[in-house]
């Protein structure tokens, strides 16, 4: 089984990382492999980076089919581009933010996030609602790191994560908290020795929903309005999208 | 004051026809211009369609910047890269399929969708869910109509959604009928008389409600998650995006 | 086109200030007239002001059809009325709270409420929630000011607004907010000037919404549950009212 | 114990019957008493009909604070100006469409309701959303009788509301059925003779929801948004509601 | 009429206070008789608690049935087993906590519940949803009292139940508190004076809805899925419960 | 790793058939045990049936904290005891409906249940509202097959489940359905065949799901309202159960 992690914004560092993580939670039969996109922004903290970035990572799943993957992560948390995604493939396609939503509902009965800037509370409120987990979550809160900080200073990073994650845990009622940014990936094992309480990372969850989904032979629907595109031209430099 | 109607897909008949649409209910002093991306899908029927679509939103409201403009429409019905457009501007940008469900709450106490394709029902439906009118809506239904017929073939399309408006008149206990598709703006007044229901048509309500705000000297808000994104480097060939 | 300001409390000075209010950003060729009820509550704070002057809403409706008024919106922050005043016009009717509600959800995804008293945080509620917008608001607050103080007392009345105001951009999380009551008509600028963020007030809203459907040729749907209402006898003093 | 049926309309034979109806279900202490407001619609059949019938009944509970009474009952199916007479008492005030719908809620898991006309569906449904109850009621029906036929021609009428209470049983998947109007208290036994499910009146289930509350010494809550209106004057022939 | 009260735990002075308090508020010809299971937890205050005390519960249901009993009161404020416990009988049965929760939205537009331990909350913010409630809850707290402490030290647990309350009261914005517990059901009185709000409680509440439903011959609906259980065979020492 | 699957109903075979579904698709490493309690209804069709089994269902979680299970399975589409269940132990416990419902709305944008008997549904509609999925699931079908004919006469059953799935398929506008019955777990590949459509079905969807949280070392969290019940005396023949 090929499993395919895509790093939405084009930070190498950041695409190893995921990678990494991906890797160290795989099944024994599974290959796991992070790309990036070749164009879009180097982080993603707007609604802007995010649909930018949904044009690589769509070119990634066109990539994909073209080598025979079996199913594919998306690894930022605003899950961008998903349903485009799952459009043009009959194979599994995870978002990191819905992984960690999902898990999260099953290990405890309330959960928090923590993510990075407060701006993008609102993309993980809107998917929370979407998804049917608004009254799941109690809170979404950003620790106002922003995304490469992650790389350049992780050390830094972990204490104000870390402080918000104990915030959370103290103030919010909940048993289990969700990081809410895929560059997170690495620390999730020291925050849960310093927080004491269940953390799901969402890159290491989609992963194993993505594995589960291919033992099981269920792959997206191409029955209605998740069926392959219908063919048409596209114009300009998007010209080789269509057919 | 001058609003730009960006039409998402690169038909030009298409961009047309919302431009003369737009203008026919425009202020006296207000003028109006439509665009298209030059390179994208020629309709959008899918997600993915949408998704590579608001690539060419997004330059249009970078170039709409340059030249002042006042205010923005997305004239697609699934408001592509709404938001991330509001973050571009501090100027007013309205979808058309909000604009419809708007206008037509204040009409009615229910109203229902008759749109192109069954596939794209659900992305009405989730805009509903998000904007809050999932309550207001009875029905979201579909003519089963290719966007691009409705340029090839209008009278023939013309019949097939009078046909469906009257069975959501007849059926769905409704007050009020939303189109579903920036192509049928040419086509409000005819179905209005044929259904003799009030039509609400997002790209003429979008040019109202945009006046509306203009005047108000109301714009997108800054302060928070529409803020303009963080400067911040793009690669590749979208490193012109970057700064 | 006529669009007619109903005050529906009989504080002549607080329809002078709505009129001016809205005279203020109406088209060149809109007129605005406002006018009060003649018998009724002098200010509106309780549901039982609102039922009350909810008869004076109506009896302003039936003036209006007689001089062939074109739209009308009722200057309460209650929408005292609103759907029994539909019935009574295929005119638009609009309400200022709505009014605010929907604009400020076209420039920014969440917003909160700044209103004159705490008892009257509910009514604000329930209207948010049938009207679909539970989700958008963050909080509906009171500055603790009984509405006649904002005529006598306006300095004073700002101040408390004001700080009302910033307590919600500080702490709520929103892009905008909306003021509560009509008799804040004067005082936008003001505020807008010191909070620095959009701020919505509803009778200059309502007055873009009304023209906006007036020039759409949409008005009150007369298919269904807003149609007029059946002819019938009414009896003792109100027997005027039937037919 | 004392307890006020207020019948909304002004005709008296349905405050007779409402009467006998509330009657035959009190305990052994308790006093009933119907009335009806001296002016108002002859019967409710709209939101207009409503909004003016309330001030009937606001003047019914002030009257009847004068003569003592301990609990009121709003006997109209749309509950009108029922927060506004909470307002004006520290008695229960019950509405009938509301004590339906709860006493529904505790014998069925799902239930659907019956009504008049067509046009007021949308008024049980508002009620229903804002009560909670969305999620209780599968459907809104209407058996499209006008509310004085219940009067006139009670052989008829109950015919057609047996077939629609029948077609709710068979189609709706519902344990229970609400009857949507305070003129069909008279009715109840054949209806659910006929029909085989457990029926739900509202003025009966009033009437027991107003003793219990009495009992228990609970009247409605003078602390925050339902204490007694602040005192102000009113204009005009409304003067008499002002202090 | 005979009305039987369910203490769901084994704590006989528990069920000898639930019967007190019930007895108190019973009309004239109410017989009210306590029970509990003679097997179970003697207290509940999990999930765990729960279930097994819900095969007391419906146990005590089956005698009832022998007995004739008319109405049954499940006393505990997680509605153990109510269902389930619905589906053995045509008569009505009643949890402590939705007969609170609806009387409380029958005198105040917001309540807060004030109940025993922290991890009981989710238990009545599950039942809040279920019920239709959510929006009408402000806040469920707790007094952090381990439930048998209600009996052992009632003095002391006074004191911190009416701190909660106050904090309720001061801080949440609302007109009225319900007591999540049916320990708590002898010191409603003292509550509601140290307080000065209504304070709503459960065993009472719950009584003079049973005595409602069944004065108007309303019993838990037999059509559909609440329907007798179908028979068929128990194993083991369950084996009597079968047929 | 070692997942043990409850079966809630003493029907062997069952429990047999459970088994051998989640075989197949367990992980190499994977040991998939499979119970059922030694008293209880021999199938769950009521609230009661599920209200009764659940007491097996935690006696199986204790006996499996014995052996050092990893993780726990509800296979009753009910999940009886789901939460009391997750108190017991820090394994995951994940029922099956839960499961199917999640990896559902992986695949698909909306889904349609087919279970077995039309009294049932009741019970899958609460899930999904409490899960949070009330708005991605269609519709709930019945095909009004008694859990037993599953085991009886598979063939016939089978014909039964198609034809509703296919009906689900071609009038709900679903992507793909839900099995809702753990009995149908045999069926599903033929079903798959028969549709066209994704089959989730709830039994290997739990096992998948509870691999993924142990590989993750995510276990049911032990902070706040799931943590391990307080300790306490139970009475009677379930003394057993306290300490």
């Amino acid at each position: 089984m090929h499993i395919r992690l895509i790093n939405p914004n084009t930070t190498a560092s950041m695409t190893e990382k995921i990678g990494a993580a991906g890797l160290k939670v795989a099944a024994a039969g599974t290959v796991v492999s992070a790309t990036n996109p070749d164009a879009g922004p180097v982080s993603i903290e707007s609604h802007f980076d995010e649909a930018i970035s949904a044009v690589g990572v769509l070119e990634e799943i066109r990539r994909g089919e073209q080598e025979g993957v079996d199913a594919y992560v998306i690894a930022c948390f605003g899950d961008p581009g998903l349903l485009a995604a799952r459009e043009l493939t009959a194979a599994p396609v995870i978002g990191i933010a819905e992984a960690a939503f999902h898990l999260a509902t099953l290990i405890s009965t309330r959960f928090s996030v923590v993510t990075t800037l407060g701006r993008t509370c609102i993309i993980a409120e809107h998917l929370l609602q979407s998804y049917g987990f608004a009254h799941h979550c109690r809170k979404v809160r950003a620790a106002e790191i922003p995304v490469l900080d992650l790389e350049d200073d992780g050390a830094c990073a972990l204490g104000r994560i870390v402080d918000e994650c104990r915030r959370a845990r103290d103030e919010d009622g909940v048993g289990s908290i969700v990081l809410g940014c895929g560059g997170m990936a690495d620390l999730t094992d020291e925050i849960r020795e310093a927080v004491g309480l269940p953390i799901i990372e969402g890159v290491t969850a989609a992963v194993k929903l993505a594995e589960s989904l291919v033992s099981l032979r269920l792959g997206t629907s191409k029955h209605g309005d998740l069926a392959f595109p219908r063919p048409k031209p596209f114009t300009g430099r998007f010209a080789y999208l269509g057919n």
